[in-house]
């Protein structure tokens, strides 16, 4: 996994709470996968059925993006310009933002 | 998880070798959650990472749906019409395209 | 504008109600359109102004996009097969919904 | 049109030349609209020639509000602690988000 450069990452880390909650729904996010894995060794199963599990994965997932995005931008966004750091902030969160 | 009526599926079963390789995909899916929980579990993470991470397996998320999708369409929605399903097919497949 | 190898259009026309629907709609979307050009003569104008009336217009773009698909799968995708034209078919419709 | 209470837009403009750009590409993404009425006109047109011109309009809409976005991040986002009002302009911001 990428990781980005250390003097980007000067103290900007997610919120304690945003960590646990981001934690809980990716836990939960995980045993959705398995659940479809499980639909999978059923070889009379429906596509339909398996790309509405698809789509219900996508929804909690962007869940957690929201969640941790949000969190970014109230805690490190907002400050940028007091911090000194916008320019890389923002290009930063525009790179992020692409793949929604 | 939410089932289709047996009576959309009378013998509509997602092909075999799609449903080894969403498999395959989904189990590295589930490899690239964990990798974001162990992630988490660092005080020092930085969100746009996590953001990153996220973006990663909302890609390899929709390459499965596209998968099963193209199945779906090539097995079970160009023949609707001689099938004579043609009616519930479109308005199943138009519901699960929403959700992209 | 590019258009698409006769042989792949032989015959295969949009419903003339959803044409006018299509067309109904479009003439909105360039009322909207125009709109968001009057509002940018308006050097007092907030962004957020602006990006809200971007994303109306695009869920409205959304919508035509939704109907004319659903125009294609109902006349042209279900009946691919019974005409001999499936793979050419699957292939441009998962073409065409790579860009949703 | 919404608009945006006066209060939240105190002084929050977007910058000359983005609106400039902004104008631009409106202007194009008008005439590519009417190009779409026109082909509609056309009672032989193909349903996917639509979709293909529907999805370009579509990439063009998402490249104003990406521009506009952006402007907005850089001009008001990351100065609003500063300003003293972070937490309206994050709540405001993720709502926009949302329709992307």
């Amino acid at each position: 996994m990428s990781e980005t450069a250390p003097q980007t990452n000067n103290g900007l880390h997610v919120a304690c709470e945003t960590r646990e909650d981001a934690r809980r729904r990716l836990l939960s996010i995980k045993g959705h996968v398995e659940g479809i894995l499980r639909m999978l060794d059923d070889e009379m199963v429906y596509c339909v059925d398996i790309l509405k599990q698809i789509r219900a994965v996508d929804g909690a997932l962007a869940k957690v993006g929201d969640l941790v995005l949000r969190s970014h931008i109230k805690d490190h966004v907002v400050t940028a310009q007091e911090r000194g750091d916008a320019d890389a902030i923002v290009n930063e969160l525009m790179e992020v933002l692409k793949y929604r």
